[in-house]
């Protein structure tokens, strides 16, 4: 079982990205654990749900504790170069929303 | 290609899901399946993004147009049947937060 992102108490922010891979996966995944190692060290920084199905579509959730986390990493150089790789290359199309977590829980209580 | 959940104007809400599932999967697709399609006729829904990977991991986020649409699908009574069997069948683990949407785009531009 991975590690689920910590819940921490509201409020805090989420980053949701979902996006389809293109045919062209070069390079991703090297890139993709990079990225998770550097967002890790930010201020900031919360935890990560991330998962990606059999067809290419997959749903990554950041969580920040506040807006200037998320600014900070949006800005990153390193993280800018992947993004214009990814917009590039690696998905053929994806949505990104930032949104205010105002609660949260864990289950199956005893489990 | 899958249909992405759409992006109204915000502000609106997200429920986010993170799930492992459990080694029982007996009626898991067909009640999934199920409560898409019930959901999906719900007042207040806007739509959903959902994977699951290989090991089992997925992450299901539903979004609505307000805090009620999210209760009355809580409360609606086969959904409850679901949730009751999802805690105890097939989940061993999840998450589940409410969040409310501040802004949203997608990309890449020209794709």
């Amino acid at each position: 079982m991975p590690d689920f992102a910590p819940l921490p108490e509201p409020p805090y922010y989420a980053v949701i990205f979902a996006s389809q891979a293109s045919d062209d996966s070069k390079g991703y995944q090297e890139m993709a654990a990079l990225m998770a190692e550097l967002a890790a060290k930010q201020d900031g920084y919360i935890g990560v749900d991330s998962c990606r199905d059999a067809d290419g579509f997959g749903i990554t959730v950041s969580y920040w504790q506040d807006e200037a986390a998320i600014a900070a990493w949006r800005m990153d150089i390193t993280h800018q170069v992947a993004q214009r790789q990814g917009k590039a290359r690696w998905y053929r199309h994806y949505t990104l929303r930032v949104a205010r977590v105002e609660r949260g829980y864990d289950g199956p209580e005893g489990r």
